[in-house]
């Protein structure tokens, strides 16, 4: 039988390292129950220390892949690691533990990680609230790293993603069109390139393609090899704007074969350096505050449009529907009338 | 030199069939000029004619194709098409005209064919709205059908595709995970399903896979034959629910092969099948409801934001975000204090 525990019981169980009431906290906040934002609220002083890696990038790049492996290399750094899912082509989304076993056996049993998987029904607009939540009771929960895991086709939830403060986009070779929908938008928001599967041919043209998008001139990719096996193929930074000109930091593109864990380890490192980067260079701050807008806007519109609902009439919008339908109205007509009388 | 037109004469010009008028107006639309509102209420009456076929899919469908070959069955059936393309893997998107010469070519020349493309970056709810503009658009602007492409991976892009009359979710064999994707809601909003590069191995396994999630029952898939060559395999149906229990629209699974043309016909006609069925079964009466409804609920949010927006003191918000960040505060205690401001 469930049990109704308190705000205050459930949010110092959560601080002292409870991870069921983790995943209790974690429900709440997905299931938008009544005590949600009191739950947030209690928590959020204690948040604030974790550094979040987004990973975004289209289906079929080996993201989960990537963020195993990558979360096994943090904990044999000593860091613990929470994953957060929100793709539904993930093996961990698409029925969590059930979905991949072989792939998260590999992360069973250690209580320095934990995997939470987003419903991923439902508007995105939520979704991407519920996950920006689910990242603070994560951190407050003491967690050093917080991957979060996207599909990166959709402007959505790129946007999820890029409330990380590291952002990686993950390519792969072959995928053809896919450079394209890179091209769209995603590429932008990239701290880190990742070329994963870069043991399939056509990796070097991916690499090009990716290049060329950077603006990239002067050298061309350095291949880094040990014992004569490609370890990873380094590219000519792309720099990026920072407070001070003299602090930019270097977008580059990794190679990762993620399923033999080759490139993984130097990912890590880079995810480190830009880490430190961003607090030397005052962007973090920068970034932390976009994050805090956002999360209050959302929260305001949210709480705005549930006052609407309530002050509109039972039954005066379906009316006003009808005759938008049988065109006696249009849409911005009825909204300018509907505006003036509130 | 651009001249600014009235809306009064953007909207006869566009009524008289005027197509640079209607890429005026498409634009202004798309870049929500101040009098963009004025153009579509002026234009709503004149639209609700046309039948709008929603086409969605994962990258690497071939969707594009399978919209071009669509529209060019239309053609050759008499009817006049525009095509909305509000996904960033498209050749209509990426680039537009300029994308993919070889497919565009076959559309371009003919006044009965009208392409437009969506910008993709920015807020996808903006986007949304604005292809539902286009559509409206287009519509009154006299095309008997109006296609729109989308990529469906993201809740929000199934939700532009979902706002159509008829809706199309495309899949190819070999994709593994997409078929995942799928699960994830999107298959619960097709009308029709194609299994598109159906020439391609692994077909009978996708097939079989869709079938699985329509959860039918009885005989199996049922390939349809022409002197030996495949022209496409029908699934058992699955039902729908109609107003009138009698009247069931029948979710099928058909197979294309839409770079040779192979079952684009077919396809069609099941499209002309389903838009009867709306009419007969009162359903078409429930989805104009809806879409309008969507409608005005975007334009009432949109209004309210940029009130509250204009309401707050300039730096206000600035000095909440710091506290927030600062841990001070958090931002559901100061959403709270906001709206009681208010």
């Amino acid at each position: 039988m469930a049990y109704a525990q308190s705000v205050a019981a459930l949010a110092s169980a959560l601080l002292a390292g409870d991870r069921l009431a983790l995943a209790r906290a974690l429900s709440r906040v997905e299931n938008q129950t009544e005590d949600a934002a009191a739950l947030l609220a209690a928590l959020y002083p204690a948040s604030g220390r974790a550094h979040i890696v987004g990973i975004t990038g289209a289906p079929g790049t080996g993201k989960s892949t990537l963020v195993t492996a990558l979360a096994q290399r943090y904990r044999q750094a000593g860091q613990t690691v929470a994953v957060v899912a929100v793709d539904p082509t993930s093996p961990f989304t698409g029925g969590a533990l059930l979905g991949d076993r072989v792939r998260m056996r590999s992360l069973a049993g250690d209580p320095g990680i934990f995997v939470r998987s987003m419903a991923t029904r439902g508007s995105l607009g939520g979704l991407s609230q519920s996950t920006g939540e689910a990242v603070t009771l994560l951190d407050a929960a003491g967690f050093d790293r917080i991957l979060v895991e996207t599909v990166g086709v959709g402007q959505a939830e790129v946007e999820i993603a890029s409330t990380a403060h590291t952002t990686l986009v993950v390519e792969a070779p072959g995928l053809g069109d896919e450079v394209q929908a890179i091209k769209a938008g995603i590429l932008e928001i990239a701290d880190i390139l990742v070329v994963n599967k870069a043991d399939r041919p056509g990796v070097d043209r991916t690499v090009r393609a990716l290049e060329m998008m950077l603006d990239i001139e002067g050298d061309g990719p350095r291949a880094v090899r040990h014992h004569g096996q490609l370890l990873r193929v380094e590219s000519p930074p792309r720099t990026r704007e920072a407070k001070d000109p003299a602090l930019r930091w270097q977008v580059r593109v990794l190679q990762t074969v993620a399923s033999a864990g080759t490139g993984v380890e130097e990912l890590r490192e880079r995810v480190e350096l830009h880490r430190r980067w961003l607090h030397a260079s005052g962007e973090f701050t920068t970034r932390e505050q976009l994050r805090a807008a956002h999360t209050l806007e959302t929260l305001l519109r949210a709480e705005l449009n549930r006052r609407i609902a309530a002050q509109m009439p039972a039954g005066h919008l379906a009316e006003v529907v009808d005759q938008i339908c049988r065109r006696q109205t249009d849409p911005y007509s009825a909204a300018a009338t509907l505006l003036a009388a509130l």
